[in-house]
């Protein structure tokens, strides 16, 4: 049944620094939604994921996806429930899809947007926003086709706990390498050691960080870095021979106007090492193989994931600035719908 | 005819910041030198090779190579003439031989530690030290087996007037680039449009350089750099996607006790970009192969060279810190010996 209001959220005005309460806007306008062609629906928004390249989304510059522009709904992808279809979709109502509907508890949506969401039975749908989502996806291709750890090398993770992190983590794990992970709390430290399996976890506020650096990790591979700035920094300085730093994010400079800056990029001259970065959707044809073996390892137990959990559309611009101060563990996502869709 | 004294050159103290007097001390001590061993030699040194990559020797850390010792003779390539042969040699006396002699007039090297010059005839002896040496080889192998340069593509080269940019940019355009270069001074720009033929060359004391970087560069592929720096983190802004960032030195920070830092490195993962570092020694297997391609682009008129020349070992300590203010056009060498081995 649809409703005589909704609520959907819009970019107000472009943060200069940290995201705060002028940055969005809540709007309540009446339900007026129809299939606006043949071949689009009606999707009732389930859930939304929350991630830190949405602060990149905010900012008027170059780069791989246009900017947020104001007075639009912020972008987000998310799960949702088909609820009406055009005369000629290929949608049933009740489908389960996968979409970029963005903060909005309701949208019409072109066919060509949505893929269907059919969960095997050893996983969830939810799972589709998390490990089989953008979040797993990164973590995969990042650290198997970008960082190419090897059995037996050392990767150390920053962001650790976080959606891409924990799963870079235990992928690492898998693939027979020693690592050490980074975060930002001694909970997340624990969780991240006890039951994700990593070989340490360090907590980077801790006065003595560097020196725990150096000795649990002594010279690294690989670095997966979400985070950026000082530990990147200070990782540039403890690098194996031909290491590969995978610059996948960087949550502590996303929202410095100017970022601190790498001083210590000399070392991957002497140490023949180099820094990439990439963006996830480029591997989007390989998506269904990587999902497949991701799935694999989940059924296997040695994939383990964790959701925290907002509810209600309204509380997305405070949840959102969660994932530059680390305030989630695991893969932080909006409940959008009262709906039940996940056992997680 | 061995002399009664010669001279050498050690450090002294090491710089905390750009070379000065005191960093080296010139000894003049009498000849006693003698081949150590059946299979060594003494070495008349004729010519040596200043390179910026001497700086980092100086400092006490970690590196590729070993620091240079406080009192010890400081390190350098270069090319000689063998005086006296131990009785086991393999050499004769007058062979022209290559070897880290470092800044002295007279060593006694083993044999294993020496090769022997025998330069085609389309090159000349002190090519060895230049484009068939260690600058040339970094050039060959930083451009394309880390740059791996396409046709067609666009290729930055800072410092592009020194020994190894001046055959960056060349082989650059051997291979179709685009080549943009960027040097210190109007003269230097003259010579890389007019000799060297690339397409634009900026100097980057310009007021309006990086006006003229985005009219005549717009996005870049390939960035050759040199100079590290203020100049490395505006390219870093000016990057197609799957751009390499090639770091073969940092003129512009070697001599800084903190360097400036690289603020622009988010854009690595919009571009999907790297940023690569190496060392020409791992790519010893390969010289001959490289030096034979040269040799042919040097014998066909594609591959041209100039020597900066400074006279006398003495001269050494006040001609290195060139390298870093710009003093220098082409691959910068010491006259030790009064031979003239060399037409060019």
């Amino acid at each position: 049944m649809a409703p005589q209001k909704f609520t959907r959220v819009v970019l107000a005005q472009r943060p200069v620094g940290h995201i705060d309460d002028k940055t969005f806007r809540k709007e309540t306008i009446p339900y007026d939604l129809k299939p606006s062609t043949p071949d689009s629906v009606v999707v009732q928004v389930d859930w939304l994921s929350l991630d830190p390249a949405m602060r990149g989304w905010l900012n008027d510059t170059r780069s791989y996806l246009p900017p947020v522009q104001i007075g639009e709904i912020m972008r987000a992808e998310g799960l949702g429930t088909v609820i009406e279809v055009g005369s000629g979709s290929k949608f049933k109502v009740g489908d389960v899809v996968k979409g970029t509907f963005g903060w909005t508890e309701y949208a019409v949506m072109k066919d060509k947007t949505l893929t269907k969401i059919e969960a095997p039975t050893h996983v969830e749908s939810l799972d589709f926003l998390g490990v089989l989502g953008a979040s797993g996806m990164t973590a995969y291709f990042g650290l198997l086709d970008v960082g190419k750890i090897q059995p037996g090398e050392t990767l150390v993770v920053s962001g650790a706990a976080g959606a891409v992190g924990s799963v870079v983590c235990q992928i690492g794990k898998i693939k027979g390498a020693k690592v050490v992970a980074i975060a930002g709390s001694a909970e997340k430290c624990r969780w991240l050691e006890n039951d994700l399996g990593v070989d340490k976890a360090i907590n980077y506020k801790d006065a003595d960080f560097k020196e725990q650096f150096k000795k649990h990790v002594g010279y690294l591979d690989v670095f997966f870095d979400n985070v950026g700035g000082e530990i990147l920094d200070f990782a540039l300085t403890r690098l194996n021979q031909k290491a590969r730093i995978v610059l996948c994010g960087a949550i502590s400079d996303y929202n410095a106007p100017k970022p601190r800056g790498l001083q210590s990029y000399l070392n991957l001259i002497s140490q023949r090492a180099r820094i990439e970065g990439f963006i996830v959707f480029d591997y989007a044809s390989q998506y269904a193989t990587a999902a497949d073996e991701m799935g694999h390892w989940i059924k296997d137990g040695k994939l383990k994931r964790k959701f925290h959990t907002v509810e209600g559309i309204a509380s997305a611009p405070e949840a959102l600035p969660m994932l530059f101060t680390g305030g989630n563990t695991g893969k932080l996502v909006v409940k959008v719908s009262q709906i039940q869709t996940s056992r997680l």
